[in-house]
């Protein structure tokens, strides 16, 4: 699937105020110099530092206070060789001034400030351009942004950003025995639980999942479904109910469609063999199992980084090390994904092993994580540390 | 401020459908077994265990077929011994069976089907209530609601969950010197960061900050907008500017507007140091100081924790472990925190610290995390393994 060009989800100008959670379109370069202008980090007076070098109690220095820096305005002037500022926290070093004394270590009388200790003064003030200097590159192309980089971009003076939209992620279920919540259910019927965990994990991803109606289990009305999906979406996620027979449908539907068709069907995987992946022209489309389990732990690990790829990301990178605290040991000839619950516990995260059949909704509503037991591995001990990956999920304040 | 009684958010009803990153306002039950009958997990045929205990090759077993289970429908009828249906996967039982075998291990001839392997014939098959029965407690009270927990909830049959309102949380900003991004800008004027970044990590962990105009500082000013931001909102955050003097005002305003007010004042942490807490009747105040760094700092460690009590959470318990790449040595007389870059590297997960100054916002801006270096503590060696506590973001996927 990675040598298939997918197309690149489009360009869009949004306010700062509105970035958060957004990708960047484009690299962004920092338009001004923050701070913009040499300032103190004290309040007291700004001063030339070769003036005031060595002063302590024992041996004091005297300059001669010429004014006030207002917060917010321009110094009143420069200052000369013995002269100094008064000056708060945050204002702008007047021309010639190189550092600053606290108020603490000084003490003023007739318009003479005497200066007790100076040993900190040239750290003391915060040159201009000292976090970020104009042309700086601040964020490269694909940064997701976080408070601290929107409150970065705005300190830089950018108060526009070219983000991705997000992608329209058309969903097509299948499956005629499955009811929504609230709606009456016969004998034979069970609830629809894909229709809101797949959307759930689409959204939390960064993309807007497009829902349809659900699709009846016909393959003349499953490929009508489809053409339109694929047409009006920049990607198309696909879950087939459980009914036999058209459950086949997914692979010859996706590859009469148009090149390059199914690149990969059925995977080596628990859950989630009967997965298909693939697209159509630079849409990707990702065919997952009815069963709720299979399908978003799929989507997850197989779908997710295809998806991200239009927005040109890759999922996170970053598992959290954990040990385990129980013995895995499942059939070596699949690569299994075994959900698990993260805790603290005596200084240690643990990842806490939950066991049951993929017909078990709960398990995966219960785990924080998955641990991958890789094909022909099988076990893994108690005890092990092993890297649990996040399942998407809102923020965990 | 933890003994502080605080208001707890309203309650909302919401569908589920809407309910992905809210906080559950209440336990709840499942109010249907899921799934709601047996079902099968193979297409094949529903069977009498006993009629096909230890069927194989050499010993097959015939059972008569009585009809057909259709998807989404009732079973046709009951099967009596030495009977069996056609079933699809995940369709109901019908009463009499409770087992199910595989059409791969059968072959069927004038409605005599001979078994020749019934080996997993008993777990072929998931029983009603096997994910969850009908008064279960699905998820307690303030449960945060993610992607597969939404499909849980609606595979249980529930429509509709009571969740927390998010809790307005005004922002009180000060600071004539602060200017938004693209407003002209003047010199002794710098841009304003926290209006952004604050508002962004509210948003992240939960909350609706709600932004007041620019307070000047004045301290009658100051105290009719606190007076008028602590009667329209749930909570407030307050951010001091950097001019001298007026910066007091906060405690001061804080305190007189009623008990039981400032609860703590000064903090023994870097960055962060002026930091306020309290509450004016059941309603937290925040105060965080100025500088963009150590503000949003200590909205996270220190802020954070006392907001999501009107949400009835505690922050994530669960930090990422990560070997530190370089030797943290500060002042051991403060608590420090020192932002990190999480990365992996040969299989382990590694926390670069990125030092700087706290008037060096990019230096978050670059930052997956925090450390905290106690106080007392000072010195963390490069190769120790440490508690990465993620900084709210939106999800990585």
């Amino acid at each position: 699937m990675s040598a298939v060009p997918l197309r690149r989800a489009r360009t869009v100008r949004v306010s700062v105020r509105d970035a958060i959670g957004r990708t960047l379109a484009g690299p962004i370069q920092a338009i001004e110099d923050v701070p913009p202008f040499s300032r103190s980090r004290v309040d007291g007076y700004a001063v030339i530092a070769d003036d005031v070098a060595g002063a302590s109690q024992e041996k004091p220095a005297t300059v001669r206070v010429v004014g006030e820096v207002a917060m917010g305005a321009a110094p009143p002037g420069p200052i000369a060789r013995g002269q100094a500022m008064r000056i708060s926290t945050g204002g702008a070093l007047p021309p010639g001034a190189d550092a600053a004394v606290m108020v603490e270590d000084t003490e003023e009388s007739d318009r003479i400030a005497t200066v007790l200790d100076a040993s900190d003064a040239e750290s003391n003030i915060t040159r201009s351009g000292a976090d970020v200097r104009r042309g700086d590159l601040l964020f490269d192309s694909a940064t997701v942004l976080t408070p601290a980089r929107v409150g970065m971009l705005a300190g830089a003076g950018i108060d526009m950003v070219d983000v991705y939209e997000r992608p329209r992620v058309g969903m097509l279920l299948t499956g005629d025995e499955l009811v929504a919540p609230g709606d009456p259910i016969h004998p034979g019927e069970i609830r629809d639980i894909n229709r809101f965990s797949l959307a759930g994990a689409l959204a939390t991803m960064g993309f807007e999942p497009v829902q349809y109606d659900r699709v009846p289990d016909i393959r003349t009305a499953f490929e009508a479904a489809f053409k339109r999906a694929i047409d009006e979406c920049d990607a198309v996620v696909i879950s087939g109910g459980s009914s036999a027979g058209e459950r086949d449908f997914t692979p010859d539907v996706v590859q009469a469609a148009g090149p390059p068709g199914v690149i990969v069907h059925h995977v080596r995987a628990k859950p989630g063999r009967p997965t298909v992946l693939g697209a159509v022209g630079d849409k990707p489309v990702i065919g997952l199992p009815g069963n709720p389990v299979s399908a978003l732990v799929m989507l997850e690990t197989l779908g997710k980084p295809i998806l991200l790829r239009m927005l040109d990301r890759k999922p996170n990178d970053v598992p959290v090390r954990a040990i385990l605290s129980q013995t895995i040991d499942v059939s070596p000839t699949l690569e299994h994904r075994i959900p698990v619950a993260l805790h603290r516990d005596d200084g240690e995260v643990r990842a806490r092993p939950l066991f049951g059949t993929s017909a078990m909704m709960h398990i995966l509503a219960f785990a924080d994580a998955l641990v991958t037991v890789p094909l022909g591995v099988g076990r893994i001990d108690g005890g092990t540390s092993v890297d649990a990956w996040p399942l998407s999920a809102p923020p965990r304040p």
